[in-house]
């Protein structure tokens, strides 16, 4: 006989090879070394949690995403869900898994007790949703915008959304989309043409079509909660025209049971090339003119409203573009210190015996390149959910209203640099596994097709690049980068401490001195007007200051790295302590002086993208 | 029922006019304006041509590539090739294109007129294959390997060998492969294990297993003639004790006819993220004891005679990579020239009319930086056709060996600078479309899958930068360099007459220094043995001469794009000239300037990545 769990346990294991899905060694330094994660148990609001607590949640995180995320990772890639018409079919594991997460009480663990939560600070909570991204970021998907989702009703909605949605979303009934794009409407979102036509009942009519909404239609919740930013009719154009709205698929009574179809209609999946596991659909509102939506709030303070659940969508953004980095590293990692071929090029001998390929110069530089990217940006992300916890239970307001700054300042760079260096990083996983890396036999392939959303959606590249360079630097008087350079300085100041430190710390200081002057002289430009000048390479510069915060990071890392090394008598601690360093080291010494060159197109103001012409291509 | 939105799609993707898969204008300008080809029609070999029979070719490629090619490349990707366990099946349409390629002779269109061939220059081979390579790469892998395999026929091969397999593999009924990798030997070549056993009759016994075998199983010719890198029982150890054998899928008859089934038999394929049209088979040789071989010249020889081939196909590694890339450029172009969406970051009017995202800054960045990769890609690979050319129909021996030598030296260069930048223009293609191009409903996400093959194949980046650093640079104390610096000299001294390029040169000739200073640096560093660590950072050397060699060519289009432009009174003419020069500014002010940091790094002979430990990962 065999029982049904050891079934289970089979299925597990024949399809769950994978490598750990996070460094544990890692995640726990970053949480309790870097980010001090204990100390947030100080605040009033987290006081009933303790580094058990903390424990306890990580662990079933981990332990959820292995059991019923990981194995279906790759199927979910190869069955994408399936568009009959009528009805969208997603293979039943994203159902299953979606119920023990809701189940284990993820999808509202940071929402006070008084709603059902756990009162989770955030740091701990994304360090938890990292075990997911890296397991299996399509399914993870439903959950994540769910909860995005449901903070957006939770802080704009009124008393009687909130008790309809809530509870059925924070349960698992429900799922939530965020609607924004439209065929001809994507990042310039003051375009968008969806209409609201008020209703004699208080009710909007909605009438539109929206496109690439992700988890827009599916068969895993019993309704679907979209928000979705439209003009009421007689706005005005721009964004000072949108406005946002309940549009539920089916209509929710009060008590949350549901009424009948309202008129949102699955007009087709568009089928990407990776995150296949999460629809990504083109959906019709008010085909036949009967599509409810309840207002959000105040009219035309719509966009704001989405911007709530835009920058918790950006940050989340990062983070699954930094585990799925972050897989791709130690499946590569795992491979190269396995895979034995050649010999160090000073071996002439044909008769010794080959070297695991880790040992080859060239595999660790795209194994340290890994780790200081994938690493980096999780810091970075943990840095960012820090800041949340902070601007919102800390005790001193003024230091509340500073973090929210930061946070502000950093966002365009927490979505931005985890997108761009984790495909990076994937491409260099394949590339370490070589042919193998290449076949769909192993996984790293798909990180690397589905890591490459991530430079697009919530806003491309390009659009967090003007938001960094043209708006959230000089908010608040530049507040937000005084903030951010006070905190690099703390740093340095601990980091010069240290001999071990003293070259890096110069290195850095060097480069970061080259970033101020450049900030300096686009800020000087932009007061004078000089808006198209000095936002032309806005691509740079957004790099410059990606690259600028990671070395930070980095030699944070390194400094808190020393601090630990001495009470660190166990070799295996003190070899990852001295990787620490190592990355640090590659990052600053590697990676971080491209700022130079990037400084120099930037502070001549180049022209030659701005001045190439449409008909010379 | 099907909604109307999908009609729509359909409709857009049945109208969907393929963008022209070159710009004819460019290929005329690469061809006749920097690579002179009229002036090969002097050379006695290639005496019977002129511009219009070259003009005749490359029209007759442009067509069956934009007929028989272009249309299923995306259907060869969606439906792969099957295997039952007995046979493989792949779409009709790749036979078809072969058969078409076949009967218009460009199997054999280099080879001389009295083996039924053309006689057709490299170049404006190399060009007719790129419309193939930008219209369907994997169905023009069977093609290219056909002919690369034939030429070591050719080369190497006994008159009774070539009798035999020669005329079916130029007619179509043959198709070939390369077989050197095993299951456990890619890069170390030297390590294979596969073994041949003399026969009483002459031949060889095979027995082993191959793997990535690209075309090593398919139903589009009547045979295969795979070319088997084996040891002869008893050989010495590493790459000297290598043999090269033919060993057809079938035995065949003096006359070309088929006799019985060899002892070679297809384990299994293998499944890849992209180019999945060629098949990439794992091979049994001797399961049964019976596998015949037929040794090509001599015992030991092998890895030099498969390097001829090898060499051919590392250069039509690159043209594949370009011209994917080139294909994703075009596309983005077309899409970025049709897409309104956003304003100017001065234009504040919500009512003004939107731009074509062709206007941006940041998308003419990412069009620019495509262009200057792809277009500077294609011209380095039609330089490396030029050599071959010179080298093989030269009338100056001195000339011919001169050739020869800095073919050499840059094909390190030409297999990985295009494998390298050409999927960082596919990456940008994506990013130009933004969500759009994430989707399998637009050609550049499988671009961006199939270019990603191209830094692995036929020797990996990292291979290719020890290739370079370790050993074709100082091969002939130098003179390939040597001669790489004599024409790199003179097109600076002609474009420095020119006074639009004169800050062009300035800056180039400064990058130039630093790149000879490192390259000086290195050479007396392995002089003295000290090998580890000079060739620690080969791949940062490899990137820099890359970069050096695109730049250089790049300065040398612009120059002839100047010399051009007076006498172009036409205005689109004088546009396309203007891209030229725009995009040669480009690439010398944004991506050149890099070689510095890397410089700094390689002159340091920074330890970063060979002190870095596997257990410190």
């Amino acid at each position: 006989m065999t029982t049904p769990i050891l079934v289970e346990i089979a299925i597990l294991l024949a399809e769950c090879p994978v490598s750990k899905l996070i460094s544990l060694k890692d995640l726990e330094f970053l949480l309790y070394r870097v980010f001090n994660a204990e100390q947030l148990t100080r605040l009033p609001h987290f006081a009933d949690h303790d580094r058990t607590t903390f424990d306890g949640i990580l662990t079933t995180a981990e332990r959820i995403a292995e059991t019923y995320f990981a194995p279906h990772n790759s199927k979910a890639d190869e069955h994408e869900p399936q568009f009959d018409g009528k009805t969208v079919t997603t293979i039943p594991e994203v159902k299953e898994a979606w119920q023990h997460f809701a189940k284990a009480g993820l999808l509202n663990a940071r929402h006070a007790y008084a709603d059902g939560g756990m009162q989770l600070p955030s740091l701990i909570h994304m360090a938890a949703n990292a075990f997911f991204m890296a397991a299996n970021p399509s399914t993870a998907g439903y959950p994540f915008l769910t909860s995005a989702a449901a903070n957006v009703i939770h802080a704009f909605g009124s008393d009687e959304q909130k008790a309809t949605f809530l509870p059925p979303m924070f349960d698992g009934r429900f799922a939530g989309t965020m609607a924004l794009t439209e065929p001809d409407v994507g990042s310039s979102l003051g375009d968008l043409t969806t209409r609201a036509v008020p209703a004699a009942d208080g009710t909007y009519r909605i009438k539109g079509q929206k496109m690439y909404i992700s988890g827009g239609d599916q068969d895993i919740t019993e309704n679907i909660v979209h928000l979705v930013l439209a003009r009421i009719e007689g706005a005005e154009k721009g964004v000072k025209g949108i406005s946002l709205f309940i549009v539920p698929k089916f209509i929710t009574n009060p008590d949350g049971t549901l009424a009948q179809r309202n008129d949102v209609q699955l007009a087709g999946l568009l089928h990407k090339m990776g995150y296949r596991g999460t629809t990504s659909t083109v959906l019709s509102f008010g085909e036949q003119d009967n599509c409810v939506g309840y207002l959000i709030g105040d009219a035309g303070r719509g966009l704001m409203y989405m911007f709530k659940m835009m920058n918790e969508a950006r940050i989340g953004v990062g983070l699954g573009a930094a585990m799925i980095g972050y897989r791709g590293y130690l499946e590569s990692l795992d491979y190269a210190r396995n895979r034995p071929q050649g010999r160090s090029p000073a071996e002439k001998d044909p008769h010794s015996k080959p070297l695991n390929i880790v040992e080859h110069a060239d595999v660790k530089r795209m194994l340290l390149a890994q780790k200081s990217y994938v690493e980096g940006s999780l810091a970075l992300c943990l840095l960012a959910a820090r800041l949340v916890d902070e601007q919102e239970a800390g005790t001193d307001a003024q230091q509340r209203e500073d973090s929210g700054m930061l946070l502000d300042l950093i966002t365009p760079v927490v979505k931005s640099f985890p997108s761009f260096y984790g495909p990076r990083a994937n491409d260099l996983a394949i590339q370490v596994l070589g042919g193998a890396g290449y076949t769909r036999e192993y996984p790293v392939e798909q990180c690397y097709r589905d890591n490459r959303l991530n430079p697009i959606h919530e806003g491309t590249h390009g659009i967090q690049s003007l938001d960094l360079l043209g708006r959230k630097l000089w908010q608040h008087n530049g507040k937000g980068l005084k903030l951010l350079m006070a905190r690099i300085h703390a740093t340095l100041a601990s980091a010069s401490q240290k001999p071990e430190l003293a070259a890096l710390v110069g290195e850095y200081q060097a480069q970061l001195k080259t970033v101020q002057e450049t900030t300096l002289l686009l800020g000087g430009a932009l007061q004078k007007g000089q808006v198209t000048e000095a936002l032309a390479n806005s691509a740079l510069y957004l790099d410059m200051m990606g690259k600028t915060i990671i070395g930070w990071l980095w030699l944070e890392m390194a400094d808190k790295a020393l601090d630990a090394f001495a009470n660190s008598p166990v070799q295996e601690e003190q070899q990852f302590l001295a990787g620490k360093c190592q990355a640090a080291q590659y990052f600053i010494r590697w990676e971080l002086p491209e700022v130079q060159h990037q400084a120099r197109l930037l502070q001549s103001f180049d022209r030659t993208c701005l001045d190439m012409q449409a008909d010379w291509f």
